[in-house]
């Protein structure tokens, strides 16, 4: 089918059940090129030729899941993830996720425009569904700073991330961070962190091998929780410093996702993404007796050996504590992870995630009775669009919205195995995970691309989508503190000082 | 205008920023029969002879207020409280709300059906705007049962409130708060308390007023806020025994705040409602040295003297952790109150709100920065429609909702006072107080009730509503958490207890 | 030998490491007329014929260890505990303890004075070493409050027990617990609570039994750990209505610590008791597949199935925040136990710990390195002391100090059976456990009555102690607090109230 | 009186009550050769010539003080603090501190040992009381390792402190820090950190000047407390992952103060120092409209604005979460604090203490009935003596212990003013401070120094007092923590690893 043809293809899903986060309704929805046009009970379409028809009755019609964590193809300590952005995105469409947010990565006095393009490069010819592009800040200069502004004026990047780990390597120290976050609030960028205090890694790896610990279980011992903890207490403090938003990547313990529900107590404008890996699954893997299974779940920050933290992050990412979730997915074989066969240091750091995500949510979450469907919707698409500015076009199923779509049967089950995943690795860390919730059909841009086991897909289909500065979701209410500081700056001195403590005071 | 004209009425608000709780989007807004038919940029309507256009550009259009806790004219100590049904909603409609949920509280060993019969004898013939009620559990029988049962499927009432304070009045005690959280989880229905340790205030008081503290401080010196905070852990442990969401009326202290939000992050379904008052105003007041001024404050539970307070519940507010927000509205004038001048005790409790919550909230909410408006929306009206199952017939503008409908200007501003306000009372807690955030326009059921300053209602015209059980946004966690328990039990017994432990270990 | 002959007993116990809960020094001991005499280093005495001299060289000489919570031949649920006052305190001697406060406890309408004289008849003739007895306020009335009088003032009595549990039985409501700790404050006494909500605890019960659940994992499973915390926090905000001392025995969870935790960093005069086996052990025991080894753990409140508990409690009793060690030793055998072999309601409830206390507490707190040797002492000894107001007599070695002294062994290991440990039971909680610390020697009131294995008791030679009200390291906050507050009182009214509201601000 | 003639001073305290941080006991005190040789009651001392006999009856009889915190002629911020070694030793005496602790503070690249030196060269011909030296590691290379390993074995250094702030001057990064925590943990030295982020206040303070907020208020603002609390949870972090003992100087904030609390709850060996001005008064003051006034108040970490500040930090102080109490006493008068008239951040950073100390937590924490007489002499002297290895040499009145005591006054009133105390500077914080608890007689190693506002001192008269390093206090868990990991890693590999994973998981 030419691209022209495609894009007048006609589709009507009907008598499912429409979920979007708010509320679930019984529906019918038509697409027209590739956009929801009408959805409502009982849509009364003539049945023309071009028109297809889904039959949802009995199953859930949920917004495309949104991964805001990849790493395809990601060189990276040696070696290069596995998952490319072709198998890579296959694998989300059928796990029902419809668009990824990957991270372009320059080394330390590199261009960010330059590791921007050249994972544009990289994607574009072959992303199976919409993705886009957070782009990493490793160092700091006034060029730096103008390609900022440029990506995000020019290229469509409302995110940037930082590393306050892998020292040497991409790690900024808190000076840099405050200029990454000072700039990214005058662009009206997104800021993110990787929150592990590096310095503390280097010191405790170092010691893990003067001890002659080398395994896999050496890589937790020698970054246990509260340095994860620590570097974001530290992240959201520079933020606030500068009343910039902040959104801490992969949270992988309970310390650190209490030290952001906390801060969000205080009224401060801070988002924690756990991820599949945190929430389905925990650290005791790596004491496994079997060297390539531990290997296999070494990441960065490490999951965590307290077994109570992924129901723990799931509470909070029901509560609303956690906002979203995605996979940190960057794949290595056991072939790549043996580099670090007799030093955890250089085991490269890695899990799937990007097809399971959504199952795993929904078992952990929906089926456990900790969250339901609608929430399950928030965490996994809506909230995502929001906070990287793509609502409603993207996270939402209503008329004027991309019809990223699935078809979601919440009785179903099926065994997560390397076996039968779609992943390009030969390891899956959810093995033998028998999960309720099972994409049946994944529609991208109003396209069926996978259907029952069967996918429908052409390498570079999907598009790099641009996100515009200033989410409303996450500015509206930084901008009104600015503008009510500036105000009372603009009174008598005396009385302005006197308000910020009264302010300060009173909460 | 004949009933049946006015179904009929058409209204087209024009250029307006429709706010709803996800999103905000500058369109028309399109009304017939009571209904939102269509909204969208420039709809495209003939203009015919009935249609009443409203110009909203440069306005916001947000849903309509709905107050979840009034008390009109409530016989109450002594007293009855000043607004009826008619004031009450008049001054509600005044500052932007549309429906208002009152309680019809029996004595103890009297009939709920007929409290709730006789409470809508009072409310129907003079209501301007929708209402609904919630009905109180006083007291403990089977016949209480039973009635229950019948008010939830003959007389649409999805909620029941369990005072924990007026000891020999209106308390319940332990063991029947554990049969009243039961009935409602069977019957569907939210449970709500007044929070506060009735023994301790009774004692409390009688300690007060024999060391010779009779003025209206020692309301507040009797009941300090862990006399609330103890009876909200309790309550909340109560309900969680029976797997029974639970709902926090007039939530009016940090610590009870605190332990509110605390159970919501174990995955507790809990929600706290903060008022006007606690939000807008503090106990401070209760040490004012002009006893009419003091003793208007006399609530229960009381503002908190710490100054921080309304500061903290707003970031809960705005965070997620607190969720609904009333007023407690239960206005008395200065004679009224007069029955207390030498004993506290005889104060009859009570405070303003209905007509001032939305500037109050917008004010110290999203003036200040700490909330944004679509926040406003949802902690103002969407959330309680949710709770309350009314969602989205209320709490949103969109196609098929009802069209109560306010025109917001959030940059003009008002001074509330009681010379200017609509309530019966002579007296306005907020006085004084300069809010941005001010309604032009309220509509109600497609009718403009309102206009800048000018009234157009009709005693009677505001309709009860019905609310079903087992609202989803409340009941399907709650469901899906017996379901895996019974599941678990069918299993052999060994097993299923160990992964009950497994359960509470996990969290 | 004759006891005038005994009380001449002269005893040097030489180079050991003496260690008191403030320092530990090298020093001998001077023993006579069952009173330290002298205490330094190289005591310089003649060796006459009446002078036992004991090697303590690289030993460490510790106050003898105060069991604050027994319940020795207790008539409990149909049955009688097993160890007697004979068997009972010849298992303490031979674990290290010279000292335990145990429960006289009336029927609900009996009265106070004769349940003391009752279990003091029973103690007297049998102790081996000194004892005293808390009393149990089982219900309310002014005889009652006359009798707590009397045995404070005659009967060296400071201390009295209130259960929130056990309803229909020893359980009290708000109404009394308010006045009991009423009474307590005026009288100078302890205010202790057995603090779990009964009305739940009867609920649960039912429901697991309507479920089928039967097991003693039913036990835990009807009265999980909030319903411990619960009831603390109500306890604790009961108390300070009254500006009453409150002492929480046996804290069996987490929450529960953290309750009290969080109250005494508020300034709360609270002190918590976890015993050996919630420092010892946990409640996944209930889930044993052999009934007898399940049934043997249960006790109210009950092991907690979270295994970190007793880490945690171990924690916070290093730091202060708990305060002393209790066992709640009261013990059934397997046949006692079977009378709950279908219904774990009739299981009667209790566990032991009077011998094994020290060794556990040794193992897991000092090995493990939470805490030294000299807060060691303070847990099982010194605190102890100072809130009963036994305190430099017992709890410390220094002249004037009554001899209970042990020699104490921290290197030496022994391993906890029910076939080598003393006490009457046939089922050991903590079975298999290996301890380092191992009492060598134990001095009671100056007579050598315990040596490496050889016990050289008299049944009744132990004598109780009184204990005077008022203990100075408990109400001397207390009093101040009160003469502060009546002093403001004093002050005129206006003032006055404004202060109270200051220091509730203040905090 | 010749020195020789002084030594043999014999000195009777008689009929006072002697308060040791255990107990409080009516006791005579008789000193000779500056020696607590005998205390009980009713001494029988033979009245001869030299024995100067002192009434005590109905007066308390303490430990000296101990301040635990000063800088005495510190060369800082272009000035040089008002009160040198002589009038701030005055000071102390007559306050009731009989032992101070300064620091050496090298500047960077400098020698410690030199700067060590030159403090002692300053002090020694000026001191009235005894006193030690902290030692600040201001860098890191092997030379101030080598010099860290000297002070400690060769001058009694056994404390040193870390600045996180004073950015450019003082301060140490990440992992600076790392290296001076395990060098001080090799050593058995105590590691102190100033724990502000000095990253954020460089920034803050370049915001506030280009804000045009020029006044001391500007000095809290750039500095706000969470800036203190990030610091204090970083430098916990780094010394948990060494297992280093740490001590916080200056505990300032709520916030901070809570840090340290939950880490003590986990186990983690940290102590906090608040100081008197963080108890006796608050940041308002910074608001104060004489510029004078506000300056006088600027020190670092700042005083916060929320006064319930100082009200916190003393139920912490009483609970056992704070430790110690010093005064950071470092005087400067008004014209040198002009130096900062147009720019805060040149105010030199300052406030004076060390007089008051003991007096203002009197009032807070005793008279106001927070803590008792028995933690107030824990928390003025017995701790500071505890982790600094003096005790009980210092910190307790027994025999042997140094004769540094006070009579003190609990009843009688004293009302602070600049234009009665006897330090150097011209103003003080606690101006009009009305307190109760006054030091009567000061006596220093056994002669008396201060006798009801008369001094009998002379420059250079105290000692400088070596401390060992390892304090036991401090160290004795801190040791076995490394023992029982050593252990576990003797063992087989596998092993070792799942007992550490078991360590984290069980707290």
């Amino acid at each position: 089918m030419p691209p022209q043809a495609q894009a007048r293809q006609r589709l009507l899903i009907k008598g499912g059940k429409v979920v979007n986060d708010d509320l679930s309704v019984v529906a019918d929805v038509y697409v027209e090129d590739g956009v929801v046009q009408q959805m409502g009970p009982n849509l009364n379409l003539e049945h023309s030729a071009g028109l297809l028809v889904l039959d949802a009755t009995n199953k859930l019609v949920i917004p495309g899941g949104i991964d805001t964590h990849t790493h395809m193809e990601f060189p990276f300590m040696g070696s290069r993830s596995k998952d490319d952005f072709y198998t890579g995105t296959k694998a989300a469409i059928a796990g029902g996720t419809t668009m990824i947010i990957d991270f372009a990565i320059p080394q330390k006095g590199c261009s960010l425009t330059e590791a921007f393009d050249t994972w544009k490069s990289w994607a574009d010819p072959k992303v199976c569904c919409d993705y886009s592009l957070h782009v990493a800040v490793t160092w700091w200069s006034n060029k730096v700073k103008q390609e900022m502004k440029s990506l995000v004026q020019n290229k469509g990047v409302n995110s940037f991330k930082m590393f306050m780990a892998y020292k040497d390597i991409y790690m900024v120290n808190d000076e840099e961070l405050y200029e990454a976050f000072s700039c990214c609030k005058e662009l009206g960028a997104v800021a993110q962190v990787h929150a592990e205090n590096g310095e503390l890694i280097a010191q405790g790896a170092k010691k893990m091998l003067a001890m002659g610990i080398t395994g896999p279980e050496g890589h937790e011992l020698c970054r246990p929780e509260e340095v994860e903890a620590e570097a974001t207490q530290r992240a959201i403090t520079i933020a606030n410093a500068v009343n910039c938003p902040l959104y801490v990547v992969h949270v992988m313990s309970k310390s650190s996702a209490e030290v952001i529900s906390n801060a969000r107590r205080e009224g401060k404008v801070v988002y924690g993404e756990p991820i599949a890996a945190s929430l389905g699954t925990d650290g005791t893997n790596y004491w496994n007796k079997d060297w390539a299974h531990a290997a296999a779940y070494v990441m960065g920050p490490p999951l965590r050996p307290d077994p109570s933290t992924p129901g723990f992050l799931m509470n909070l990412l029901a509560n609303g504590d956690l906002s979203v979730t995605g996979t940190d997915n960057c794949t290595f074989d056991i072939c790549q992870k043996a580099l670090g066969k007799d030093d955890f240091t250089k085991i490269p750091n890695g899990v799937n995630g990007v097809e399971d995500r959504m199952s795993v949510i929904w078992e952990k979450g929906v089926h456990n009775g900790k969250m339901d469907e609608n929430r399950f919707v928030a965490v996994t698409s809506t909230n995502a669009a929001k906070i990287f500015n793509l609502y409603p076009k993207k996270g939402r199923i209503a008329a004027g919205s991309d019809a990223d779509i699935v078809i979601w049967d919440p009785k179903a089950t099926r065994t997560i195995s390397a076996k039968t995943h779609h992943q390009a690795n030969n390891f899956n860390i959810f093995e033998g995970m028998v999960c309720h919730g099972v994409p049946l059909v994944t529609v991208s841009r109003g396209k069926v691309v996978y259907e029952c086991g069967v996918f429908n897909v052409t390498a570079g289909e999907g598009k790099y989508v641009s996100r515009p500065p200033f989410p409303p979701y996450v500015y509206k209410r930084v901008r009104q503190r600015d503008q009510i500081k500036a105000n009372e700056n603009d009174l008598a001195a005396p009385t302005s000082s006197s308000s910020w403590v009264q302010q300060s005071i009173h909460n």
